[in-house]
């Protein structure tokens, strides 16, 4: 974990991260509904025009787990994370359609030292997935712990 | 919609509703993991064990979307669903480890007609998943929109 380049010292509240861009396609919107989420809206363009969603379109647990590889890919596999215990809100603001072009960012909203555990601090994220329009899809809050870079006085 | 098992009238609150159960391979928790989640922890069975995991372990997302696959096979495909705009509350309260076998209920919270759309009404189910331990895996929280089966007044 030594040479990680985001360690709890580098969470600074207001921090932003950049969490480059991924397209969803249409075969694997339709991959990932088949095997977890087999609503005809995710599976069927036709059945998704004739829905509120307005045509084939993503599991809102597919565009959670697009946003966690987004995360894993700007920072989190060069950290000293050490897990989430959970996620404290997610809101689907708008539908992922087949073609979209998703990008996002993370803030941090805070971050403190662990009481309980010395070498371990807690931080606070609100991370955010927007379409090519510019317009939010995701909004997702949660805490990750990570390891102090520094000697443990 | 007419001939759907479940819809918003049957959602009562306490009403308990079984998810059946499925069996984590670590073939699948790998594919997940390599996707969407590819921590150390989620893809090989020795940096499972040396995390605090303790073994080969399911990214919390993979949790989530068999959470998601079980909902609808044990009723969202025969009901009248209209989606949910997101999720309350995540909580991964242990590792799912390769072998472990996951069922689950989900437990009708609150039910309560919507005010701006007289045909829908708005469900807040409590879910959990166990392992077969009988230990509490995770723990979610969210609200449906159903619509109802009756005429509109």
């Amino acid at each position: 974990m030594a040479g990680r380049t985001w360690a709890f010292e580098d969470f600074t509240e207001g921090t932003v991260i950049d969490l480059g861009s991924k397209e969803m396609s249409a075969q694997e919107i339709v991959a990932f509904a088949a095997e977890f989420d087999p609503q005809p809206m995710h599976l069927d363009e036709a059945a998704g025009r004739a829905s509120i969603l307005g045509g084939l379109s993503a599991s809102g647990w597919h565009t959670c787990a697009v946003f966690m590889r987004l995360l894993c890919d700007a920072f989190l596999l060069d950290s000293t994370s050490q897990g989430a215990p959970g996620v404290d809100e997610i809101k689907w603001k708008r539908p992922v359609l087949a073609g979209d072009t998703l990008s996002g960012r993370t803030t941090v909203l805070a971050a403190r030292e662990s009481r309980s555990r010395p070498t371990i601090g807690l931080v606070t994220l609100r991370s955010e997935l927007f379409n090519q329009q510019g317009e939010a899809v995701l909004e997702l809050s949660n805490s990750v712990m990570f390891l102090k870079r520094g000697p443990v006085a």
